[in-house]
C-alpha cells in the first residue's frame, strides 16, 4: 500500500466533474479576462445560491492573493486592517498585506478566534486614545472562517463582531479559503444567506474545496470598491483565460457541488477525530471542521512513518507535538479505513 | 457558420494533452507550492531545452504577475525599469511596477522595440548627468520578445543591449508571454539556447501558448534573486496547486510540443498577412510573428461584422483603424480558411 | 572679491525677520506636532491672504515629500497623476510617487507646462479606450506654478484646466515651490485668491522663498483628505517641532513679507534678463519669473569661471549649453551688479 | 506664574548657541543637499567623537522619517524588521514601515526593552520552522536607546544582541532619538565609541536635544545602503536647505555641548524622580532617563490642574494613572522647584 497523505487539503487536483467541464468547453472561443459566458452563469448561481441578487462578485486564483487585493482595494491609505495574532494574514502570507503598505493590527486569538468583547474594547480605546492620529487606523476586521485551528464562529459571535464593524464604520471581511468546510460543519449554526448579510465582502475558496484553483471573491450588497477590476490587475490578480476560474465556479455552484463535497471532508474528519479519540489521543483543539490537531508523542509519530503523511504544527514544551491531519472534498473511505488501522496497530 | 474568432491568442482553453494529463493525474496525492513531481520534471525538461543545466526556474500564473513579481525582486529599492513606452509593463499592467515601489522609465518605441544605441545612450547620459542621485536610477531593462507590435529582436540588436547592460552592471529581462511564437518566426535569428544565455531572466509564456494559465521564469545560471519564494508569495504569485502548472509545464516542454504549436501560430499567421496582403490591404506594422496589423477602412470593418471577431488597435489620423488579427497555437486551417473567403467575398 | 553665486534659490539662510522671530519665542513652551500657537497663527493669515476661510491648511518641510504625500493622499489605490513630462515629480524626486505605489502618467510639455488641450485630449482619450481598466486611471492632475522652466500659467489656461478636471471629477495640485515668485512676476495676470479657487490644492513653498524649511499646503474648501495628519505622519513628513515651521509661515504672512520679498527675486531676475540680452546672449526660454536660462558658448562658460556660480541645465547639439541663473528673495543688487560687471568685461 | 510643561522634550525651541550660529552663517551661499560646508564640518566632528573615522553619516529632518528610512534602505524587500512591541516603529508611527513594504516583527518588552534570549530564540525558532518561507524573513533588529520608557541596555545586553545579530547575519539598528539621555544617565555602563561598534547604524536625535530638528544617522564602518542619497530623498527626506541641519549638528558636536546639555536632562529628571518618591509616589518603571513615569491618583492629576502639564501615559486597572513627566536639555532649576512646590504643597 502506498503512503496515505492527510497533510493538507490541497494534495489532490480537481473534482472530475471539473475537469469534464474543462474538457468540454476547451475549443470554445470566449474572452479573457472574466469576460467569458462561463464566469457570468457562474456569478449568477452565486447569487442564488447566496441571496444576494445584487452582489458583485470576483474571481481570483488564490487565498494570499485575495486576502492582500481585497484588503488593500478596501482600506483607505492610512489605516490597518485588524486580525487574530494567528490570522492567515499575520503569519504565512510573507507580509504580502504589508507589501501594498498596510499594517495587520493583531488581537489575541482564542482557539484562532478573536472575540467580540475584545474586538470592541480594542476599538473603543483606539478611539479614546488621544494619540490615535499617530497610529495606525484600523480600517477593517479580518477573520477567517473556519480559522487556521479550525474553528468557527457562532451566528452570535459574527453578529456581534459585524455590529461592531457597523459601529465604528468599517467593513469586516471573512476569508473563506475554507468556508464549505465550515459551513458544513455539524456545529455551524449559520447558512451562507446569513453568513452573507453579516459582512461586508468574503469569499469561497476554491482551491481547498475542489477546484484546481480559483477564489470567488463577493461583495454582498454590490459593494465592489471602485475600479475594483484595475485593482485586481495592479496586484497581479487578474487571470487573462478568465474561463479558467469561471467555469470551476460554474461547476462547483450547480446541484449544490461545493456544499456537498465540503460535507464529504466534514464527514471524513469526524471519523479521523474518533479514530484518535478512541485510542486516548488528545487534541491542541476541538476542531469542528476538516482540520484535526491531534497530540502526538515522537514514538507515535514514528509508528506512522512512512505510513501515512500529516503536518506537524508546532512542538509543546513537554516535548510532545500538535500535529495536523486534513481532510478534503476528495477523502475517500479506503483513506480513513487504512489510517484507522494504521492508528489501531 | 458560427462567429470565428482572431481578437487574441488566449480566446480557447488548453492543448488537449495537457487537460489529458490533468486528467490522468488528478488524484495523485502531491506536496503544495510547486514541490509535486510533476513541476520538478517540467524543471527538468526545461533546464535541458535551454542548456542551462543550473538554471533556477519558478512558475507563476500569469504576465503581468510575473513581471512585477521579477522586477521588484531584482531591482534594488531606489532603482526603475528600463522599458520602451509600448512596453506591456508601461501602459498595460495598471501600474503593477509601481505598485511595488518602481518607476518604469520609459525608452521610445521602434515598432516596439528599444534601440540599443538609444539605450546606451540614455544609460551614457543617465550616468553624466550631476543630478542622477535625485533621479530613478536604471537599475534593469525590460523587452518583451516578441514585442506587443509582434516584432522580434534580431540576435545582433539583442547582444548589443546584453553587452550594454552587463558594461552598466545592470540585468536584462525578457518579457515572453509569447516567447515561442518569436523563436518559431521564420525571421528569428536566435535559438532559444543562445537567447537564455543574452538575458539575466526570462519566461516562456504558457498562458498564450496552449496552457490555461502559467509563465515559467528561468533565471539561466543559477542566479535567481535571495528569497525569490517567498517574494513570490509576498506578491501574491505563489499557486498552492503548483500541480496545475508542473503538469502543464511537463507536457509543453515534452517532445518539442512548445515549439510545435507554436509554429502552428506563425504559420497561420503567415497564411492570415498573404489574405490581407492579396486584397491590397497595407498592415501598421510588418510582423513576423502570431499577430497582425492589418490597416481597415471603416467600411472594411463594417463587412466583417458579425463574422469574424477582431482588436481594433487604434484609429488612424486619416480615418482607417489599425486591427489586430492573432493567430494561436490552435488556430485551424478552417478558421483561416473562412476568414480569406470572408475578406475575399 | 568672493565668487557670488546664481546656482539656485536655497543658497542661503532664512529672512532676517524669521531668524529674528525664531530667536524671541526660542523658549516659549508649547505644543508639538502643529499644535502650536505660531501655527495656529500663521494658518489664519494664510487663510485670510487667499480669501479661504475654511482652507485646512498644513505645514510640511520639503517640496518632495509635500507633493508625494498630498498625491498619495488625494489619489485611490488603482490611480496615477497627470504631469507635464518635466515636471518634478516626474523627472527629480527620485521616484517618490512612485515609492507610495503611484505611477506618473506625463503629457507632453510646452516651456515647461502642460497644454490644457491636450490634457482634455488626452483624458477624453483615456476614457474612450476600452482598454482602460487595464491601464492606470488618471486620478488628478499635478502642475508646478512657476514652472521647473520659470514659465507660468496665465488665467485663462488654468481655467481651462481646472474645467477639465472638475468635468472629469479629479483634483488639480498646483506645486509652489516658487509660488511667490510666479505670482510677483510681472507677466502673472492671476491674483492667489483666484489661483486658491482654481484648483483643489497647491501649497505656498517657503525653502524657496526666504525659510529655512517649510511648505504650506493648503485645502481651500476646506478639502483636506480624511486622516491627513496621520498620512503626512506615516510618509515621514510631521515635524515634531512644527513651531519650526509655524514661526517662519507666521513672518512670512505678516506684513505681506512673502510677495514682497518674492518681488525682490522678480526684480532681480529681470535685471538679470536684461544683462544677458544686452548682451546678444540668448534665451531658452522666456521666462518671466526667477529662474533664467540663458544659452552660453564653452568659451563665454569659461570666462565666468571663478567668478560666478550658476547651473548647466543641459548641453545642446550644437555645443553651447543651456544654463540657468536663479534669483531669489535675498539677491541683492551688488550681487547683480557684480554680475553686470563680470558678464561686461 | 505661568504653567510649566514637562509633557515632552520638544516643548522649546533650540540651544541658544545653535541659534546663535543660524544667525551667523545666514548670508553665507552654501550649496543644497547637504553639502554645505557647515554638513562636512559636522560630519568629522561626529566622526571623532564616536572614533569611527569611516563612519558614513547623513542628516535626516525627524525620527519617523529616519526610521522608516534607515529601515527600507538596509531591509531587502522580502524581509521584516524584529522590534519590542512598544517600539516606536510598532506603534506611533503611523505605520511608516509597512507604508515601505516591510512588516514590524514583534517581540515582547520588558520595561520597553527586547530580552536578548528571546531574540536569540525567535531567530533560531524561525529559521528552523519549515514553513518559514511562507513568513516574513526577520531581516534586521531595531532598538531604541533609551526606550520609549527611558530605560536603557546594559553593555551586556547590546553586545548578546549584537552577537546574535551578526551569527544570523542581520543588521542592528539603534533609534537613537533620545540618545544623549541615554548615555549620560548614570546607569548607562556603555560609551558612544563602544555603542557605534555594537551596531550596523544609529542615530544621534537632535530634535529633542538641542535641535529645531535634525536626526544625525551614522553607519559607523562606511556601511551605508548603496545609494542611500537617492533612497532618502525617495522617501521625502532630503533637505534642499541641508545647511539647516548641518549648522545645528555642527554646534551640537563642538565643545561637548550634545552631552552636556542631555546631563542636563538626566540632572533635573533624577531631581523630578526624587520628588515624587519623597511624596511616596510610586513609579511605573524605574526610569534611569530623562522621561519618568510616577503612577498618580486622579485626585493627584486634578490637583495639579492648571499648574504643570505632563502627559497621561495609561489607565491603570485601578483607576490611578501612568504620566509622564519629561525634563529635556533645557529644563532649568526654576521648573523644577517650581515643580517640587506644587507636589510638596
Amino acid at each position: 500500500m502506498s503512503i496515505i497523505s492527510f497533510t493538507c487539503d490541497y494534495n489532490e487536483g480537481a473534482h472530475p466533474l471539473i475537469l469534464e467541464a474543462l474538457a468540454k468547453t476547451n475549443m470554445q472561443q470566449e474572452p479573457g479576462y472574466g469576460f467569458d459566458s462561463f464566469s457570468f452563469s457562474a456569478k449568477d448561481r452565486i447569487r442564488k445560491v447566496i441571496g444576494c441578487p445584487q452582489a458583485d462578485i470576483f474571481f481570483l486564483v488564490g487565498g494570499t492573493q485575495t486576502n492582500s487585493t481585497v484588503i488593500d482595494a478596501m482600506l483607505p491609505g492610512y489605516a490597518g486592517v485588524v486580525a487574530a495574532q494567528t490570522g492567515h494574514i499575520a503569519v504565512h502570507e510573507s507580509g504580502a498585506v504589508e507589501f501594498s503598505g498596510h499594517k495587520v493590527l493583531t488581537l489575541p486569538q482564542h482557539q484562532g478566534k478573536i472575540c467580540p468583547q475584545e474586538l470592541e474594547a480594542y476599538l473603543a480605546a483606539f478611539h479614546s486614545d488621544p494619540t490615535w492620529p499617530h497610529m495606525v487606523w484600523p480600517g477593517m476586521v479580518y477573520i477567517s472562517f473556519p480559522t487556521e485551528y479550525g474553528t468557527i464562529y457562532s451566528k452570535e459571535e459574527l453578529t456581534k463582531i459585524h455590529t461592531t464593524c457597523q459601529k465604528y464604520d468599517i467593513p469586516l471581511f471573512i476569508d473563506g479559503a475554507r468556508l464549505g468546510y465550515g459551513l458544513m460543519s455539524p456545529a455551524c449554526d449559520l447558512t451562507i444567506q446569513e453568513l452573507a448579510k453579516l459582512c461586508d465582502a468574503f469569499y469561497f475558496g476554491g482551491t481547498k474545496v475542489g477546484a484546481l484553483c480559483g477564489e470567488a471573491v463577493v461583495f454582498p450588497s454590490g459593494n465592489a470598491p471602485a475600479h475594483f477590476f484595475t485593482t485586481v490587475k495592479q496586484h497581479g490578480a487578474l487571470l487573462a483565460k478568465g474561463r479558467l476560474l469561471g467555469v470551476q465556479f460554474d461547476v462547483l455552484f450547480t446541484d449544490n457541488l461545493y456544499f456537498d463535497i465540503s460535507r464529504n471532508a466534514i464527514d471524513k474528519a469526524m471519523q479521523v477525530k474518533a479514530i484518535f479519540a478512541g485510542k486516548g489521543i488528545p487534541f491542541h483543539i476541538d476542531s469542528p471542521t476538516n482540520q484535526q490537531f491531534p497530540i502526538l508523542t515522537k514514538a507515535q509519530m514514528d509508528a506512522l512513518e512512512g505510513k501515512v503523511l500529516f503536518e506537524v504544527w508546532e512542538p509543546l514544551p513537554d516535548g510532545r507535538f500538535v500535529t495536523r491531519f486534513a481532510t478534503s472534498w476528495c477523502t475517500t473511505q479506503e483513506q480513513v479505513d487504512a489510517l484507522k488501522e494504521i492508528i489501531n496497530q
